[in-house]
């Protein structure tokens, strides 16, 4: 590729910036997984991710991508066959359901409109309705990255409770975690699936399962097959620090420093970057008088932002002009949105004024590509920005 | 940890030292795995990879450990309760065959003692029993890391050739590839399986399968369940060089580079480097007067020697002695070599002086530890390797 | 430093962000500065230089900042109390002034408002009074960073000619090399003065002098003492790719590699895009109704802009606000602009996008600080950009 | 040029290997030289040179190579015509003196053999017969790299007090900073002069001046042009950690990685590894059956050995020959020693196997260009490691 000058502006949700820090940590000569430095590593990994997830129980390390810990949140809960109730939110619900079909298992899918996150009034009802507790699990997105809109899994909780349902609650927060308050014990999930490459800010190649005692129980009767994945392998020499098999070490010291810089900066103080930024987004979209998916003001993504392009208009096409033109990456549409919405990241490593710059490379090309749209985004972006900062 | 001064010497058998070249081609920053560049980087990969199996079949890259491309080979091609012959030649086969039971096989183990690779005769004497075909497949392992054990993986194709016998032939070279002369095509070989952190001198969090059309063919009847590593999920994408879920995007910024690195030596002269590190580290073994567990002059590994501790001897303690005192790290006993053998790798990105700088550290730490052993193993060492250059 | 999510934006007029290509190859272990890979390191350099200097004579490089450059000039040509001409363009000018006095020179100082570049005409007159040929050279700043503005050294050297005055012609174009068209051979310069940390995209501690013929023939009688900066010592050594002591090797590393990426992108295309950026700066700056230094519309600097802060506001702790809230360093008032102007620097690795968080960042600092403005820069930056696009 | 496998053995006198945590620490963007984060590491890296120079006095940086610190010595103190008094250890007291001549000065060579450091009575009777005191300075090299020679600067120091001799005592320490006991204070030196390349483990492009009191009245006096290299042009700056010119501020965020992992190590931990590698190599030499040039016991150089060839065979040609077979750079003879005397650097981020890989590639050599030596070097050097560690 010829060179063109400058960063290049990755603003597709995840992979997502990966700070210098990160990647100079990466870049270190690889040691001896089964030696006393790789243990400090891998227990300073564990305890690290613990407080991420704001677990007091288990984290287990994949070497692999985030559908790897989708993957594995099933195998080691389940047996073939098992009814799971999932909820279309969008794309990544869609995938990991028809993944759920092709391990054996036998998903119940609530139809959405990938307007809204889940609504507990249907969850409630489809609970109430199991009285013989045929479904063994709920699995919802925590932050749906098709439609950029999250659910609340406080209330998920809450609903499952109130039916008195013994169901596992499995919750994707892939592109939730580390950009968005997560809380694994607090909110009572009983498997949180999570990768790499969003929020924290890693290249992908790991993922995560966060695993309460109840799946563990759980995991001790389930009979699907399994061995990569398998709880049990990691668990024994995870407790020394250590892995079954060779682990991915170089993005465990990417890991490791990760969690430090997100930690130097605050978990707070990130989670409120990415509202600040979520709000901005969404200022210079309304702005431009262009359609988001979400329609519950609640439940609007602060990690990414998705914009309907006007009918007759393809994202596709938008997306090139500005990747040409502005060497900025924008995320395509998923599923049924295909060539209808385009998104914006604005996760992980980031600022306000690389929001800035992504803003107006947005707004730049509305105008090259002739999409109808009222000028004014990023001022209103900025405004936004401005007023966060003149209450303090 | 305290910084010791210099380089730390990492003669584990893998990972193995990573080229500068190819860590400063990972510490860069991870692209949109669905835009061009990254189509770029995923067919050049592919063609790159199948240049090293010697194949022109298809080659499947996984973000996993190795152990995941071991899953990956069976759980493509079998059915619940498939017969599948395997042979100990050591603990990678043991291991490999235990996961093989964890899914659901029926793996029939035929035992060695660790100190021959695979026997022939034994095989075919096995195969022509098996009349009724319950056999699918036989799984062997190229380089048996626990022993420094090869098999001579042509000579395993005639034979099932001769018997006629239509079993998969599945070969785990993960600690081959890259080091010693590996044919996919030429040597028949159906599934190879291979990983990132050996001869391919790159960090572990990728692995590979090799895959011939019988395969294939195979892989459209099993019905082992299967998502994460489905060939058939990977082959599609793949065509047009992008992937299904997420890639390891760096760690393939990485294998570009180190494909390219291998190329520049010329795939013979890393194998010829191989056979003369090897021979040179035999000689210091044998003027030590210690034993190596292999007992056929062709079957010794080019990629690392194993080494028996003398009677009364803790290779633990020995290795602990030389990692704290010469900050090298030696791979340890595994399985039923626990505690009483230790390993030399000699792969990856690796040279004379280097290997002569290990093998003085394995001298100096046998004298310190009280080992019963003769002086002169580097010595012995450096003279076998001015043979090679004198003869030139 | 508690760590600031994303990238700061280091927008003073030099250092300039490196790219992290340039980084990664300076990332890399030093070599025997008198082996054959050092040598074609060498001759590599000096070869890319002599294609940026746009001459077929001589560049050498020191290990030094631009300030050894400087020195470099005028201590390899001139004698104890020579007469040299110099101008006032702002405070560099000032700096190579009083340099030029502590080496025993004695420079004539033409005043300067720092609000224009060098007036050939008030040159000419100074050149024609100077009948005896008392002046020994004429040193000029190609783009004077503290005030943003350019001088036209075609002219200048015509100006000289046309006085048929033998002095050499002397260019500090520290911060216009790399970035604004620079033709050391064709605008007959006799020595140019640069450094690497400006347009060239590289850290700094790398400086450069273009050398003409008469240049170097004037080094053979000048007597002034001289050793690290000597001409002669360098010449023999550098013939073949050598130098005369241990060169700052890393950083050739990086030299090399940021040619190469400039040549990559196309210098024409380089210079363009630095136009086009000061273009669209200028067009913030002039929304918000802020002053600029530059008197002449043919002066403006396409490498950084300079902005007049209001009456009774301080730049200093503007540009403070800006660094703490917005991770952005600006460039500070330099000499008789001290409190008074800041400098957006726009030069070096850089793009549409980035310029417009920076603009971005600079219009919400005006508000933050209550510096009397007008809305609406970024939307004229972003105009101008669409207009450049436009037309193509 | 075309890949060869493994780290390439850099056992020239410097520049020296550099860890890969001080490369990684450069590889970095750049930084506002004049904000508060620069500051920070100004402050911090001056006051960590002071430790390591064993000096509450100041210590000036300059981004240039160890040439421009021989100069700033000569010119901050010295007047033109003033007489030093230098001493012909080897090579680079050679070069010292030329250069203290084109400078303007009035050096009186002791001269010597390069087979013994500074003979203390031989200075003694020069200084007792400057009644005058016409001298105005003793420039010695502590560490005489062409030579593999030091002098013992505490006994020079002395030598002058007793002679009652005003002159100052300037030492050239570039070469053994960081790997030999330094004490600019306790030997009361008035200007140390050093770089970064050796015993720091920097990549070259910083040097040094440690000054004492005494040599900053006499800069305040000295009347020699100077600029670049001027330290009162630095000490302002420098008070608050910034630079009176753009520094060399990758270089310096390696230069305060460097100092911690020193430290980390512990500096007499430092000094202990020299000497025991030392010692080691000189064991390897003996047995060889080569000669040294050092003549004294006391003399030998911890941080590199000079070897000199047999009669009749060329240096060059050996190195070249160890280059190309095994990917190792020895140092070359220089002046009256080239094509006589190899120099086997070991100084620097160095270890014990480092150390016999780099010894075994000289044994080899020997052999493979038929050069006459004995055998059993490596092994000598193997039992003097050996015997270092038994008596702990």
């Amino acid at each position: 590729m010829k060179y063109q000058s400058g960063r290049h502006f990755l603003q597709i949700p995840g992979p997502t910036n990966v700070p210098d820090r990160v990647l100079r940590a990466i870049d270190r000569q690889t040691i001896d997984h089964r030696g006393p430095e790789f243990q400090q590593l891998g227990l300073d990994v564990q305890k690290g991710l613990k407080r991420i997830f704001k677990t007091e129980g288990t984290v287990i390390i994949y070497p692999s991508s985030g559908t790897g810990a989708w993957e594995a949140a099933l195998v080691n809960t389940l047996n073939a066959g098992d009814s799971v109730l999932m909820y279309e939110t969008g794309h990544f619900a869609t995938l990991w359901m028809t993944l759920a079909k092709r391990l054996g298992l036998n998903p119940e899918f609530i139809p959405g409109n990938w307007r809204t996150g889940v609504d507990v009034s249907v969850l409630e009802e489809r609970l109430i309705a199991d009285r013989s507790h045929a479904l063994k699990a709920v699995c919802v997105v925590h932050n749906e990255t098709s439609s950029a809109i999250t659910s609340h899994i406080a209330l998920i909780r809450k609903t499952i409770d109130r039916c008195k349902h013994p169901a596992l609650l499995m919750v994707d927060t892939v592109s939730g975690l580390g950009s968005i308050d997560y809380r694994h014990d607090e909110w009572g999930v009983d498997v949180s699936v999570s990768g790499s490459q969003k929020g924290l800010m890693l290249p992908p190649g790991l993922s995560f399962n966060a695993v309460s005692q109840k799946a563990l129980d759980a995991s001790k009767k389930a009979t699907l097959p399994r061995s990569y994945f398998s709880w049990e392998e990691m668990l024994g020499p995870n407790k020394n620090g250590y892995f079954p098999y060779t682990p991915a070490t170089n993005l465990l010291y990417g890991l490791r420093e990760a969690i430090h810089l997100l930690e130097e900066e605050g978990m707070d103080n990130v989670f409120q970057r990415h509202i600040r930024h979520g709000e901005a987004t969404r200022a210079a979209v309304n702005a431009w008088g262009l359609e988001m998916p979400c329609k519950n003001e609640t439940e609007f993504s602060p990690a990414l932002t998705a914009v309907v392009m006007p009918e007759g208009h393809s994202e596709i096409a938008f997306r090139k002009l500005i990747l040409e033109r502005f060497n900025m990456s924008l995320g395509s549409g998923l599923g049924k949105f295909t060539d209808k919405v385009f998104r914006i990241g604005h996760l992980g490593d980031f600022n306000d004024l690389t929001l800035l710059g992504a803003l107006s490379g947005v707004e730049m090309g509305l105008t090259l590509a002739n999409v109808p749209h009222h000028k004014g985004g990023v001022d209103a972006a900025m405004q936004s920005l401005e007023r966060v900062y003149q209450k303090k």
